[in-house]
């Protein structure tokens, strides 16, 4: 059991230090890859595209034979046929020919370049030509996009409708994708009933069940929300043994409160081995976390106050999520403004202060701190646009300070 | 039928001015409701906290009577009962007594104030306070969090993890969302197979399908894929026809290719009243958009390119899908670079370049257009981190010129 409080960096360093792989691998339908993880580089199997394609409606020529052609003076052509689209060319262009094409259709044997049709008159067979083209031109050759053998796409990448789009035109029906972390949600407390239901006296409604559940699937994660665990510790224990076997991830919110003592830490690292890895964190809010490894998943034991727990969670658990998505950590947005009060630190821990920001004509963009009931109160975290980080050895940000703002939205 | 292009602005004006209005309101379980858009105030019927509660472990006493506790000088109490958590006290505290308690239980009549169980030392029923506390220290009075009646979400917020749990907080099971906008996705074109299929010779693999529905996700849409429509103007009307039944929004790509005549625009106009809104913008990439509006619900004929369509998509389309969901409309991330090089403009058309970012030690972030097999590469897009934007009347950007380039990852 630790005694000593670890700071915020050693316990986050304790937890990079776990051996934390990304899931298995499994192939999902394109457009259910939608925001996962590649699991695979990416190799095009055929050049794209698979053949020399007209980029524009007119006529496949021999460059040339279009060579002097202007607004004035037209070259005559004579049209040979028709390339049909979706079909590989049954003419070819011979010299002083030109074959009908469409955007899209494969260039035909002979012809290398096409001219636009808005640059050509026609009479029955005979074409004529108002403006050269070069060689190439308006002409998408095989394999510009991609080459057959390149690699298009990296192991690791999110796959956002621009790779959706790369997929498809490697043809893939399917991608190869990291599983989704699955990560049981459970709040304790003898005083939590599940929203919904009537509200008995001297209860409150169960916050951390949802919102961690709903940042569970912020971080790229599953979430199981398993209610309220009964407030007993071996009921307790035998909940997150449940959790344990269905879930990578565990998360509970809240104390076991039977007396005057947290028991919580025990529970936890009665579970299995290697058991606790650090019980208690010098930060602000958020003291109490606790943080257990049983087998190889991560049991995280948050703080019950609401803003507490979402807290710890972005700083702690989000990137055990991401890493086991196979995701690059989430960089926090930030953005600078100055302090619009004086804001305290508790002493040696580090502190956050949940701030609102507003936009001053003079001063810029000015951080409030969120009038709190604490972390008590989930509004505290609603209100909030972010917060400010205050290092342990510091006492105080003073009024008018620049302070650097960590911004909720980019969680969201 | 129009003849003159309008430009960007026009074609934005002319949707904006569109009567569209948020769709209709569903109830959907919490969870579900996450990063969906609330179709209601919501005002709490209940105090929050509903008791005055107390906010660490200890005793509820009496302010007054630890007045003048110390370090070295404690004051005596007696102890006259346990408060159990999740229920109403059964007990009240009288001048000189000390009630048990834990976090987040009540406060029992007769208390204003809780001393933390590490500021005491007990012997059977005595009780040696070692620290004074102040009225209502370490208590977190009824209402403190949400008042009765208060207003605590605004209709049009989006749903994250912190409006949940402000929701959860109340006791809501389910939440009123706006119902998610159901988006057609349509790909046309002779030369264009699905993915996951043999590539016949003279074929491309359908990309847009994929990228366009991937990209309705993004916006907060509900897309429904429909494959590749037939390459003739009945049955792509019959398509249509079909796609307006079940869907809130159509977009089609690519044009129905019979000649060298792109007939999209009469076709989607052939639809039903009011029909073709415009045809043809002057920007570049995706000159040839078109969008009608049949009944009250918008059709969008995308460029076939699949870096056109997407762009397009972003410029046109997820603003309306917005605008359906009840969304703010996103504002696209910006961030201002130096031209690597000298970017040319399509002269008279508003023009977006797709660049990469690459950050240089002396000079700063540096904008590098991607080289493009143009808007027909898929790979454009996917090599880009974002675009730079030429206005209608300028020839091009200056290399060394700044920039401000629209990033692609707030898209995601």
């Amino acid at each position: 059991m630790f005694r000593k409080l670890l700071t915020l960096d050693e316990a986050q360093d304790a937890i990079n230090r776990l051996e934390l792989k990304a899931l298995g691998a499994e192939e999902t339908p394109l457009l259910s890859a939608h925001n996962r993880v590649l699991a695979e580089d990416v190799t095009s199997k055929l050049d794209i595209p698979p053949f020399d394609r007209s980029t524009v409606d007119g006529y496949a020529v021999k460059a040339k034979d279009t060579f002097g052609a202007e607004e004035n003076q037209s070259v005559l052509l004579r049209v040979c046929g028709v390339v049909s689209i979706g079909e590989l060319p049954r003419i070819s262009v011979s010299a002083g020919q030109a074959a009908e094409i469409v955007t899209g259709a494969p260039i035909p044997e002979g012809s290398d370049a096409v001219v636009m049709v808005e640059d050509t008159e026609r009479t029955g067979d005979e074409l004529h030509v108002f403006s050269a083209v070069t060689k190439g031109e308006n002409v998408m050759k095989r394999g510009s996009d991609i080459k057959k053998g390149e690699t298009v796409l990296k192991a690791g990448q999110v796959l956002s409708s621009r790779e959706i789009g790369v997929l498809a035109a490697l043809g893939a029906a399917y991608a190869k994708v990291h599983e989704v972390p699955q990560v049981a949600v459970l709040s304790t407390g003898g005083e939590v009933t599940e929203p919904g239901k009537e509200l008995p006296p001297g209860k409150i409604y169960d916050i951390n069940a949802y919102s961690l559940s709903a940042a569970v699937l912020e971080s790229g994660g599953n979430p199981i929300c398993m209610g309220v665990a009964p407030d007993d510790p071996i009921e307790m224990r035998e909940a997150l043994q449940r959790a344990l076997e269905c879930a990578d991830v565990v998360v509970t919110s809240g104390g076991v409160s039977v007396g005057p003592k947290d028991i919580t830490p025990q529970t936890v690292d009665s579970l299995g081995k290697p058991g606790l890895i650090f019980s208690g964190i010098a930060v602000k809010p958020g003291k109490p976390t606790t943080m257990a490894v049983i087998g190889r998943k991560p049991v995280f034991a948050l703080p019950g106050h609401p803003t507490s727990a979402l807290l710890v969670f972005q700083l702690l658990v989000r990137p055990v999520i991401e890493r086991l998505s196979g995701r690059t950590l989430t960089e926090v947005a930030k953005v600078k403004g100055f302090a619009g009060m004086r804001m305290f630190s508790a002493k040696g821990r580090r502190t956050f202060v949940m701030v609102k920001l507003r936009r001053d004509k003079t001063i810029g963009l000015v951080a409030e701190a969120v009038e709190s009931g604490a972390s008590g109160a989930i509004t505290t975290l609603a209100k909030a646009d972010g917060y400010v980080e205050i290092p342990e050895n510091q006492q105080f940000v003073d009024k008018g300070e620049e302070v650097e703002v960590a911004l909720f939205r980019n969680y969201a």
